[in-house]
Parts: C-alpha cells; structure tokens; sequence
C-alpha cells in the first residue's frame, strides 16, 4: 500500500499496472517468514513480475476502461507466483495458488483519488500471499481461470475486447519494459521536464519571456493545470513541472510543497507557459521552445523521456529517486539501505535488510 | 468459509447469494473481539444482512452469469456494514466501509466446483471486517462506488442488463424472504422430496412400480442423475432424493453415505423413479404420482418447498437440520448451542457462546 501512495512507483506499461509494489512486498513478507536470502526473494520477486507482466499484457488497460484496476488483479496473481516460489511449491500447488489468487482478485478504478487505490496494492500483496499459503496446504482451486475461456479475463472484460493471451516466457524480460518515474508528477509531464531540465544550464540568470510546450493533447487534458495552488495539483501541472525543471531541480517529491508553489521565480516562469496540444504525438515525447527576455531562444526536444524502456534511469538517478524518499524517513539509514539493496543478492544480505529496518 | 462448505447454508433467492455465512462470521468475530453482547452481535447481523440482499436485488443473479460470485461480492458488503455496526462507526464511516468493502469484492463462478466456492464467503467476512476496520482508523474510500453510476454495479454488470438499485429500508425484512434448506441435496430436489416425504407413510411396507416425477426441466438437467454413485451425486439425483423422502428418512447430511447409496430398498424404488419435464413449471414446485404393486396408486403436489418464503421451516425442521450438522463434530455440546442460539439475544450469550465452543 505504501509503496503505491504516491503514485510514484514504476509502471509496466503493457499490462498498465504497478506490479512491483504487490510483487516485491509479497517476496519480501514470505521470504522473510521462510528464512530465505535476499538472492531468493529476488528469484521470487522476478519470477512474480514476469508472469503477471505476461498475464496482464493488453488485458490491463483494457480492464481499467472496464472499471478493474490492473495492479490489483494482476498484482495478485504476481504475488502469488512470488510466494509460491519462496514456498517451493511445485508445478500444480503454483497452478493452484493462481486459481486462488485470480479468484481474490479484486479493486475497482471508481476508488482512485481515495486511500484505497495505493491499498489495492497492498491488498493484492496479501491475497497472493494467502493464495500461496493456502495451496500449500492442499487447497484445491480451478486451474483453468486464466485460460482464454477462463473465468478471470472474460469477468473483467465482459464484451471480449481483450482478453488473457497465451504467456511466451522466450521475449525477453518485461522487467526491462518497466517505466520507473524519475520525477514524483504525472507521467505525462517527464518528458516536459527532461526538456526543462537539460536547458537549465541556459536558463541560470536569465527570465523567460515565453515558454511554448508541445505535448499530447492529454498531457493537457490530464495534467494541464495552469494555476496549480496545492503540491497535489502541481504534479499535474505541465507548467508548474517546467518551471522546476528550467530552475534546475530534480522534481522530486521534496520539490512540490507549499514553499515551491509559492516561490516568485517559479510563478513568473509558470506564468509564461504555453502548452499546445499535437494530436498524434508520442505521449512519451514533447518539445519546448523558451524565448528569454534578452531575445535569444532555445529549443530543446525529446524523444523518449527518462525513465521508459529505451532511455531508463542511471544508477545515479534512480538512487537520487531513493534518497529523495528514503531520508525523509530514514535519515542516515537511507544511505546503508541503499547500498544494501544495490548488493541485496549477495549472501546474508536479507538479514541485513530485517536488522537495519527493525534498528 | 466452512459455513458454505456443504451447499447446505441459507439462500437469498433475490440477490441470488449466500449471505448468512459472511455476515454471521463477521459479526461473531468483531463482536467477540469488541466484547459486545449476543443481542448487539444478532442487531449486527440483521443490519448486514438486510444491507447486503437489497444491495444485491436483482443484480445479484446476472453477476453471477457474468463470471462474478455474488456471495463473495454482496456479502462482503453485508460483513462491512455488520461489523461497522459493531465498532459503532457513525453514518460517514458507514459509506466508508462500504466503499472499502466494495473495492476488495471478488470472486469467479469460474472457481465453483472447487474449495474456492466456500472460501469466497470467508473471504469475503474477511474483506468487510478488514473495511471496517480501516473506516474505523480514517481511511478514505470512494463513497459512491454503490452508486447507480457508481463504480460496482458497472464492472460487475458490463452491459447495465442490471445495476445496484436504490436501496428502500421500508418493504419489509429481506431475511423473511431468505430460503433455508430443510434438505442436504439441490435446491432443485427439494419439491420432489417434500412430496415424497409426505407419502412415506403409505409407503410403509409397500413396493412401488413405477414413480413418476414431474419438475421444472432444470431439475432434470441439473439434478437428474439417474444412477448415482457417490454421496455428492446423490444430491443431485432426483432418483435417489425420491427414495430417500418415500423411505421416511429426512434427507438429511447423514443421508447421503456409501451406505444409503448402496441400500437394496432405496436402490429398487430409485430404480423406477420417471423424472417428467414441465416447461413453465416453477421451480420450487414438484408433482409426485406412485404406483404400488398392489396396484393402488397416490399422487402429491407441491406447490412451494418447504424452506421458501411463505413455507418457512418449523422451530423442529431447524433443529432436525442443525442436530444432523452439529452432533458430529460437537457430539452432546450441540444441544446447549442449540439452546443458546435460540435464545442469543438473552444478556451473557455472547459469553457462553464463547466458552462452549472453548471448551
């Protein structure tokens, strides 16, 4: 649930789900329970995405528009593959535990804005765990529900627009098709921000006149708040985004606060923006043109933003992402945690992980 | 989750679910924990039953056609309301848990056949406690997921052949139109046994030719098997339930063994058992014509099977029905539950309830 709060955590865009937060916490919880080492939690953590990546490929976004949210269906039936495998089950109690995670499945889209969306995670998390637990057991539960004539994909989408193909584990790793946000706002305004932020350089010192950003007409429509007045708001402002981004910061999450908002530099770069819609642009994509007070301008374009597969985060990013979170909470433990996690199929690393966490 | 175990729990034939399992459950737990009294646990229960049956009036039967379990889905409504009323939340905590509840619902019928059917009503006892529970700590949820528009009734019915209705306190006590099985077999044979049941006495000491059996063709098709072999097939034979109701025996759980199946009297009438189609006939209804070896013959009709609203089982059907179930596993302690449970709203109930199933 937590790690969904924030709406900041990576998304796989081809079943349009958050499965890492249900998956990871599923392997973390069992593995714990079981004894097992950070490099089995990973195996389990792995074998979890994978399959539920491949599960809800094409099916996942079809069953939002359906008014199922996809990161508590197939966040399931992840975490139950991940606790199965720290359970060792075999090839019928996995078979078993999936029935009895699909038949859990459950998180209505009508709960977004609310508590309960970042819980659907959460809840996913626990009732794969419970699907695992329980087929260890011996329960008994159909194996046929995610066949194409099962009873999951055709209770989810009932008119058969999509349904739950044939899973091919030989195309590669749909871990390397994750998105990961390096920017704690909507996905739709990064690409803005890479632009903003690789003209920040050109931007020390000087005033923007006008700044003409080129976006998807649902960046507009889903993140086009022109006077955003809350945090909340400004992560879906396009142009409250780009004024962080031409003042240098990171958009993180430190970066959208009362203080932030209120900033008289960021206001009056804010104030000169000027989002126009392209149909038919990549919404992973996005130009800006800023002409300065002195007269001259600057371009900048991108093609993919950071964080999608084909352009992913460095190693330096994605700890800057870490930190940004982490310190808040943890202080100097965040640094440790870090370098842990980095290392954490190493032997002895899970204990570790339980000591710094329980310190 | 063991309260639906056998098929054998109560039916609210308009919502098309079992609600007494989940919200008893819910109420019981919640109420023990909160140390409330047998007559606030049984106020609990009526407030989540009647809850979750007109919730579910009418769109409860198509959601199962459409792949969702209406039992999983409405009762755990029925266990939010049931145990909120218990942690005495206020009107607003109330919309709360039940915006919770929703968001957690599910259940395949693509899971029946399986452990996964009865698992369904724990669960969902689970997931209303769960709702309730988190309502009472603050969490938000969607208050209008139960809506007309909402977010429920449009993902489990996806083509609005039914939705949620608006719900009327007003009409009377949905648990006097809840149906009780006064018999351990399908629904379907109920009729026919009643009749059956009702001829036993002439049956005594005679041999019957031929019995013909005229039902509602669902009956045939569901529960025709003409030669069953196993207990679980004997509930769905409408050959066998026959022989067992004109025998005199009750048609009770302990009816249906290797033994009862294997018995050279009931094998000979089930022998001549002739199931009669009747497009059109209600399917509670049943008609029942013998004809003895002396030549004689004797003709029952039922209209309505006991255990339907306006047929209601007597106090002596109810403890017949729960001696048969308890005295197996609790042996003398069943007739004090028995006593207890009729008088459960008596001040101290809660306590003794508690101390016998202890004990």
């Amino acid at each position: 649930t937590f790690a969904h709060c924030l709406d900041y955590d990576d998304t796989h865009v081809g079943a349009t789900a958050h499965l890492s937060a249900p998956v990871w916490s599923a392997a973390l919880a069992v593995g714990q329970q079981a004894g097992a080492e950070g490099r089995d939690m990973t195996a389990a953590f792995i074998a979890g995405f994978e399959s539920a990546a491949r599960l809800g490929n094409g099916i996942g976004g079809v069953a939002n528009l359906r008014g199922w949210h996809s990161t508590g269906i197939f966040g399931a039936l992840g975490a139950a593959v991940a606790a199965s495998v720290l359970l060792k089950l075999d090839e019928d109690g996995i078979a078993r535990a999936l029935g009895a995670a699909a038949t859990q499945a459950g998180g209505l889209t009508g709960s977004f804005g609310t508590h309960a969306k970042p819980f659907h995670a959460g809840k996913a998390a626990m009732s794969g765990v419970l699907a695992a637990e329980l087929a260890a057991a011996g329960f008994e539960a159909s194996e046929t529900l995610l066949e194409a004539e099962g009873g999951l994909g055709s209770a989810l989408v009932q008119d058969g627009a999509a349904a739950i193909g044939a899973v091919d584990f030989d195309d590669g790793w749909e871990l390397l098709r994750n998105t990961v946000k390096p920017y704690a706002a909507c996905l739709l305004t990064h690409p803005v921000i890479d632009a903003a932020r690789s003209l920040a350089p050109k931007a020390a010192g000087r005033t923007a006149e006008r700044v003409e950003v080129r976006v998807n007409p649902a960046a507009i429509r889903l993140a086009g708040k022109p006077d955003p007045q809350t945090p909340l708001e400004g992560k879906f402002s396009l142009a409250f985004c780009t004024a962080l981004g031409l003042s240098g910061r990171r958009a993180m999450e430190g970066d959208f606060t009362a203080g932030t908002l209120a900033d008289p530099a960021l206001r009056a770069t804010l104030a000169c923006v000027e989002p126009v819609a392209e149909p038919g642009r990549d919404t992973r994509s996005a130009a800006l043109e800023v002409r300065w007070l002195d007269g001259a301008t600057d371009r900048r374009e991108t093609a993919m933003a950071l964080g999608n597969p084909g352009n992913p985060l460095s190693r330096a990013d994605l700890e800057a992402k870490f930190r940004s979170l982490a310190e808040p909470a943890l202080g100097n433990a965040a640094e440790a945690l870090s370098a842990l996690a980095w290392d954490f199929d190493a032997p002895g690393r899970a204990g570790e992980l339980h000591n710094l966490l329980a310190a």
